[in-house]
């Protein structure tokens, strides 16, 4: 009886020394079923690691003593034994999972993510990749996302230190210079068949890992990008067996990470050699082979991703209208993550011109609304911003793309947005009764109702205003937009965005006692302007935009 | 052989005197007939101005020398003379009109309209009336929103010094207090049948045209409003008949003005008791009956009255969501004048707390699109800003209701702007041809054959795109949208946003050479960077909002 010990929340790994697998190196039967006893066991998977190492790993969610079976016929390996898993330590809270709209800890910890973007992080120079930890630990961000792949687009089309896979045998080294691409190669991949998906590169996979323990060490989720349509290795373009193979042995190494998120593409809608049924076969894939359950969502370019969708634990959305967190959340009952928004920065595509005023502006828009949101930042090389973005003497860094330092205005903001969000009674709700929900979300019928039943008055004017198309209806709300959301009654937030009101007026209950912030967002400064209020209420404010009101319920 | 003498584009005024009308003071059977030798005559009617005094007004739009005739029944007048109008002074366009897509003078010369708001002008004291005239002096606006009638609104409750009418005989005296009133009492006014529409106030009709010709002076159109819902004293709950004896006697008087437009109503959807096919008469009857021809709009709250409707020459819209101007300029070929856009302010209210930068904004956004923008100012009384609104002592003076002084951002670089468009060689048309024109304008079938004509790849992408549906893709281009517009191959101006790029990249004919300039909108600076380029080309950007590139044809 082996007798293996652990730590709950930590990464189990079990290794085995054997000889090189003679088939594929993907797809072994080295397999471990462990559970408590009386309960129906996990069934892992284990992965051959090169050099003749096998490993299996496994992320214990509770404390005790498990029972534990290995096996492994081309190992000749049979074993049976026991694993102890001892209780967390203090600053381990479990793995990130989707519960109601709001993303929490397995031991219930609510865990607001504030994401950024460092799409081929794996892929740049250890300098640059050192420069970017740094960058991160001192950064608001708790999240990154960022690929598997090497991406090849604007401003990144270096090619990476490693390959996921190794050319099949017998394959012709093939030049993969940039040289004369066009900066978005989606149809010139490389033909199919040069990766050899039956053998990892395991120098890949083990600087990957590095790369998520060290993530994960700063307390970052990252939600790995599994397929993106930036590609001119050929990565984009294999073929449904390859994919499978790739997500198979990509499951058995990572799934016991406690910080992975699964994003099945980035722009999922512009990987036009895959079909929505393919995405939808890799959720039920992964969901099927990840004995964790991480989050699994899907990010588009244009028409989001269904979240309800097999295997969707979170809607992952790019959007750059930002009016519609609250009735997304009200319609899925999920974690609404705005993943992307437009970039700070000033490079000349729309995507990445932001301000700093409006990359804050969208974080503060997306959490009032109980939304989460996601950062990036896009500064043209060669202009004095794009310049700063590293000091490792690399050309062509932009952090969204690369890593580097971050030298945009939104980052401490954001810390402040961090500081605000984090210490609120729990997660956000979006305020539900709004005008716009009554005249944009309710279907024609619910809508006609509940206008039947309001003050005759009123009645008019919401006449009035139904006599606007169902788009006009939208367009006017996408800008008399209230961003607003409340812990039930204990906290309510509202943010007043570009409004340069000189007071505002909320209604809280009249039953409780508050205490009143007025927040301006942009400068980074909280006060308390009221104590005790309840009902109606009036606040002065400065008549400058970027404010927010907060109304917390004081302690009886 | 009477002989009368006037100027091209200056109003002509015969005065007559005779007893006081028997009946109706408003509708006299004084009237004329004036017209150019072999042309059909201009038929102008006369209106009683009281003490006696008759007068018939006309607009010569010709120099030259007119037949008259002038007969009045109960008068006993029937008398034919000649007009001799000797052309017009240097500085007179005469009256604007609606020519294309932009307003034009009589003679031709264009007229782009600087828009501002000030409801209740008319009806405020003279001192602040003085210190508006000065205010609007030293301002960029050449065009003024302004009513007829008083107006009850928040920040705006006084009595007025005069009304249009005098009360009906017998009536008891009213009192008019705004106390205890809402703010917005819509259906809070005094019961039909209080004001005598046979008996104007003839004091207010001689201050009325007394601001009209100042105005004028200043080289100001006024968009008249005829009707608004904002009322307690019963001048919006009139009968059909007073409102037809309204409009009458205020055409017979007012149509001569050179420089009134005819504004239906401001927020006719707001005006419960009048319907649809009401506004519909107006309009009839003002075309009827209005020689001159002045431009007739109807002005929304919600909905946007229709731009074909019978004798609506303009669009005048209320909208906040400025991303719709060039599809309208398209689709409906007449001027589109977005009249109502929030205000720069810092009241409460989402309508009136811009910011500067974002009235500033508003303007950019509509203009360069080839449409037309009214600003107005909204400072909450009470607050610093709010009583820096006059000088005269009064209290609650709100620009955009009563006058006073500017002291917003904005007016500044509206006049900014106003250098730069009338120094184009003629008025803006949108860019067609653009990607938010293709797939939001288009209807489906003409959408998906156009796609079908597009490279390979590219077609592609877009189906990706038209997978949004209709109202999601609205949303994508509002805010990825690309204000453009141009003066044949003249002019191309592009109105950057919020989009902080550190370039810009344009395509320019290649059989002419320009002269590209970059405008800071919001620092009002113009500077000249390329010369003599064409086709293809790259401009260094300073990576800040509020940015344009202006391309000027340089000549051969």
């Amino acid at each position: 009886m082996k007798q293996y010990i652990g730590k709950q929340y930590e990464t189990l790994e079990l290794v085995f020394e054997g000889p090189e697998p003679c088939g594929s190196q993907g797809k072994i039967d080295l397999r471990a079923a462990i559970g408590l006893p009386g309960q129906a066991p996990a069934r892992v998977k284990g992965f051959y690691a090169g050099n003749g190492t096998y490993r299996i790993r496994y992320l214990p969610e509770l404390a005790g003593v498990y029972d534990i079976e290995v096996h492994s016929e081309t190992l000749g390996l049979s074993e049976r034994g026991t694993l102890r898993i001892e209780p967390a330590d203090e600053n381990r809270h479990g793995p990130v999972r989707a519960v109601g709209t709001a993303m929490r800890c397995a031991d219930g910890t609510w865990r607001p993510t504030f994401g950024t973007t460092v799409y081929a992080l794996a892929h740049q120079s250890e300098a640059l990749i050192e420069e970017t930890l740094v960058s991160l630990a001192a950064s608001p961000f708790n999240k990154l996302r960022t690929c598997v792949f090497p991406k090849h687009y604007a401003y990144n089309t270096n090619n990476p230190r490693f390959y996921p896979f190794e050319p099949r045998a017998g394959m012709a080294e093939k030049d993969f210079s940039a040289e004369g691409l066009p900066i978005n190669p989606m149809r010139h991949g490389q033909p199919e068949g040069y990766w050899d998906t039956n053998r990892p590169c395991f120098a890949y996979w083990d600087h990957l890992e590095q790369l998520l323990r060290r993530l994960g060490d700063m307390g970052i989720e990252v939600d790995l990008i599994l397929f993106h349509p930036y590609d001119r290795w050929g990565f984009e373009n294999m073929s449904r067996e390859d994919n499978r193979r790739y997500l198979d042995y990509l499951l058995r190494r990572l799934a016991a990470f406690p910080n992975v998120w699964w994003s099945l593409a980035n722009e999922y809608d512009l990987c036009f050699d895959k079909t929505p049924e393919d995405f939808e076969a890799f959720a039920r894939f992964i969901s099927e082979n990840d004995p964790f359950h991480h989050p699994i969502s899907n990010h588009n370019c244009f028409r989001m991703w269904n979240p309800d969708g097999e295997g969707i634990t979170h809607v992952s959305w790019q959007t750059k209208e930002l009016t519609r967190v609250a009735e997304t959340v009200r319609r899925y009952h999920k974690p609404v993550l705005i993943d992307e928004c437009r970039y700070e920065g000033n490079v000349p595509e729309f995507w990445g011109n932001l301000s700093g005023e409006t990359m804050t502006r969208s974080f503060w828009r997306v959490m009032a609304q109980g939304g989460y949101c996601t950062h990036g930042e896009t500064f043209l090389p060669g202009t004095e911003m794009g310049d700063k973005a590293t000091n490792t003497g690399e050309k062509d860094v932009v952090w969204w793309a690369r890593g580097g330092k971050l030298n945009g205005q939104s980052p401490a903001r954001i810390a402040f947005l961090r500081e605000v969000i984090e210490n609120l009674p729990g997660p956000l709700e979006p305020v539900s009764g709004s005008l716009s929900e009554l005249l944009c979300e309710l279907p024609e019928e619910a809508m006609q109702g509940a206008i039947a039943g309001m003050p005759p008055d009123f009645q008019d004017f919401l006449h009035s205003v139904t006599k606007m198309d169902k788009m006009d209806r939208e367009r006017f709300y996408a800008v008399e937009y209230s961003y607003r959301g409340h812990c039930v009654e204990q906290a309510y937030l509202t943010d007043l965005d570009d409004q340069c009101a000189a007071a505002f007026e909320l209604d809280l209950p009249e039953k409780s006692s508050y205490r009143v912030e007025v927040l301006d967002t942009w400068n980074m400064e909280r006060k308390t302007v009221l104590r005790g209020v309840s009902g109606h209420v009036r606040v002065d404010l400065p008549g400058k935009p970027w404010m927010a009101v907060l109304a917390l319920r004081e302690s009886v």
